[in-house]
């Protein structure tokens, strides 16, 4: 079984249409702020939604909307949260009934969500003037869409891939928004996908939750958890394959192909981190438990002094031994292996947790890639995991300096 | 009873002397870079240690002399923290052994401890060659002591205490360090503290462990935890008050007066963090529970997006709605009022969890003080809670980008 990756995003797999326009939540005219995805039939659907307290008016909305886990269209705008903000709820439901009566659907068809500033009033007039050029706009271009969603973000992130379920071809792929407040367990960042796979909302949720919790909830920007974190899941059957009801063969492959799109595009997210400047990959092998290796992992990207050495490129491999010591993880502390790599080749600067001699100028220069690995062995187990993370730059703390303005 | 506020440190209560010394780790010949304290007599002692699974060697070593609650003296060098070194623990005894030789004590008398960089062998030589001049250089003033532990410190941390217990004068004072690897439960900050109260060892330990756990566990500087974290305190009993072997009215002094200084110490550490403008402080009223308090308060000042917003004067509250939601402390996240507030005014931004009108000019003119406060009221309960912390700003990046040069 191939899982082949193919150009596209959200509107790769067959029936769906996207657009995007500026609807003047941004200042910047040239800057889209209102997005629009659509399935031209019903839909299996799924989500899994930030789990922090402070929840945003239509993350609430969309709880309610899938709770007969169908759905036809996902509406998100960039430029304000709608979070902690007057009349956000209502914002949020005119926002949809808008969008419901201009397509002919039900509201309850639709997901809704909004990124940006949190604790200002909606300009939900803006949005619902927007929307009959929104709905003229869609297209099987999802490219528009891709750059609405976007807030700090500096490039569109988009992946697709094809393969095949019981002699059909199906496809499935996405757009994701990441930059600021991206942490393990969701972040500020939408992904939201699209597959015209046959599969019931049950087994749409398990395949989505497994696969968020292998992906982006193993990357880390800046260790905060965001009030609108979303990703979402509609699923047409339009490929005609055999309808999945069950974990069986044919779920496994969808699980993989779900996960091959939301890595690529939960790097991706962590590559364009806030101000980041590299991606650093932080593997784990050798743990006695996936959990261990990935609470291990996960600790060492997430830490803002390891980011700090990365961005100076500097092998103070003692920061990531730190790390690992307050991640909470069972692991032999007296047993650590660590050794950087990247395109320029690779050095081992700590064995048995006791520090190596290492080439100072080498380190530099394979720390000063653009994507680096921190690899960490362990003499314990079997268990393996990978984390995600960007260095911590001037520009993050220039970017969120003055968010605002 | 009064608590008053002296000059002075580590030296200011009866018996105590103290040295520092340039021994040679730190290449610049002018900044010192070890420290001895050494009482007149034997005292009970107490000290919290790192949580971190990976602890230095002296931390091992410290545990096996601490055991019988007695120590005379504490040494400390700064520029590397013999963590995950070749022979670490060999220098630690080493260490302790020359001292112990040229003071005419027990090895076992003294704590030790180091700080700085990870993974390189500690120069014990150079250490060893330093100590009879250190053991020379013993003096009342302690401020050399104070001076030879600061690593990224800007500026050396002391405090000291009168009191009176049962008709005596009470002496209690210390020194600390702190700047990068700041958090609750611990980070790389040492507090030393000396009295010449006369307490038994078991109520030191429970007196240090609960005032570690209202003021320096309640600072954050980035999130790390260190290899190296040590609070530790003298109790020599040359004030001649009645022994504190209870939990009475005078012990119940005691806490308090060692809460002033360790909370003066730690205030210091939280406004030096590393490249820090501004000492931020988060109050929490009004919450269920003191852990629920304390819990949002630290989630707070530890928020990296929080931190820069404030290294911007971006009055963007948001952000703590967002960090309390995320902390996992209980609350109504539809009932939380933010205020701004420090010596240029104060200024209401967000109630019952909605967004309020603000002048922007005054926000600002109200976060570019030295000293801002983050006055968050919940409508739950009594209990309210306290957490320090400072700004993120370019210079913590450019201090932790190439620490090692």
């Amino acid at each position: 079984m191939d899982i082949e990756f193919i150009p596209g995003g959200v509107t790769a797999a067959q029936g769906f249409t996207a657009s995007g326009v500026h609807c003047g939540i941004r200042k910047n005219r040239s800057k889209l702020d209102l997005a629009l995805i659509l399935a031209d039939r019903n839909c299996s659907a799924a989500a899994t939604l930030t789990t922090n307290k402070v929840k945003a008016a239509p993350i609430w909305l969309t709880i309610e909307h899938l709770k007969n886990g169908q759905a036809r269209g996902i509406i998100a705008n960039s430029g304000n949260a709608n979070a902690c903000a007057p009349g956000g709820m209502e914002a949020a439901k005119k926002t949809v009934a808008t969008v419901a009566a201009e397509t002919g659907l039900s509201p309850e068809d639709f997901i809704v969500n909004s990124t940006g500033v949190i604790g200002q009033p909606l300009p939900v007039d803006a949005i619902t003037t927007a929307i009959p050029d929104l709905v003229k706009s869609l297209s099987p271009d999802g490219n528009t869409a891709a750059d609405a969603i976007m807030t700090t973000d500096t490039f569109p992130k988009k992946a697709a891939v094809r393969f095949t379920l019981g002699g059909k071809t199906v496809t499935l792929g996405g757009i994701a928004k990441g930059s600021g407040m991206i942490h393990p367990n969701m972040a500020t960042m939408f992904a939201f996908i699209t597959t015209d796979c046959a599969i019931d909302s049950a087994l749409l949720q398990a395949a989505l939750s497994a696969s968020v919790n292998r992906t982006y909830n193993c990357i880390s920007v800046d260790g905060d958890t965001s009030t609108n974190d979303m990703t979402a899941i509609l699923a047409s059957g339009a490929a005609e394959n055999p309808m999945i009801t069950e974990k069986n063969a044919d779920f496994d492959i969808f699980v993989k192909a779900l996960n091959a799109v939301n890595l690529k595009l939960a790097k991706d997210i962590a590559r364009d981190g806030e101000g980041a400047t590299k991606l650093i990959t932080c593997n784990v092998m050798g743990a006695s438990s996936y959990n261990n290796a990935i609470t291990l992992a996960k600790s060492v990207i997430s830490s803002s002094l390891v980011k700090a050495a990365m961005f100076g490129a500097d092998a103070n491999w003692g920061r990531e031994m730190c790390a690992m010591g307050y991640s909470g993880a069972e692991f032999d502390p007296s047993n650590v292996d660590i050794a950087f790599s990247s395109l320029a080749g690779q050095i081992p600067v700590c064995q048995h947790s006791k520090g190596l001699p290492f080439d100072e100028d080498l380190a530099k220069e394979i720390l000063n890639q653009k994507e680096v690995v921190i690899q960490i062995t362990l003499y314990e187990g079997d268990y393996k995991a990978t984390a995600y993370g960007c260095d911590l730059t001037y520009d993050y703390v220039k970017i969120n300096g003055d968010y605002r303005t």
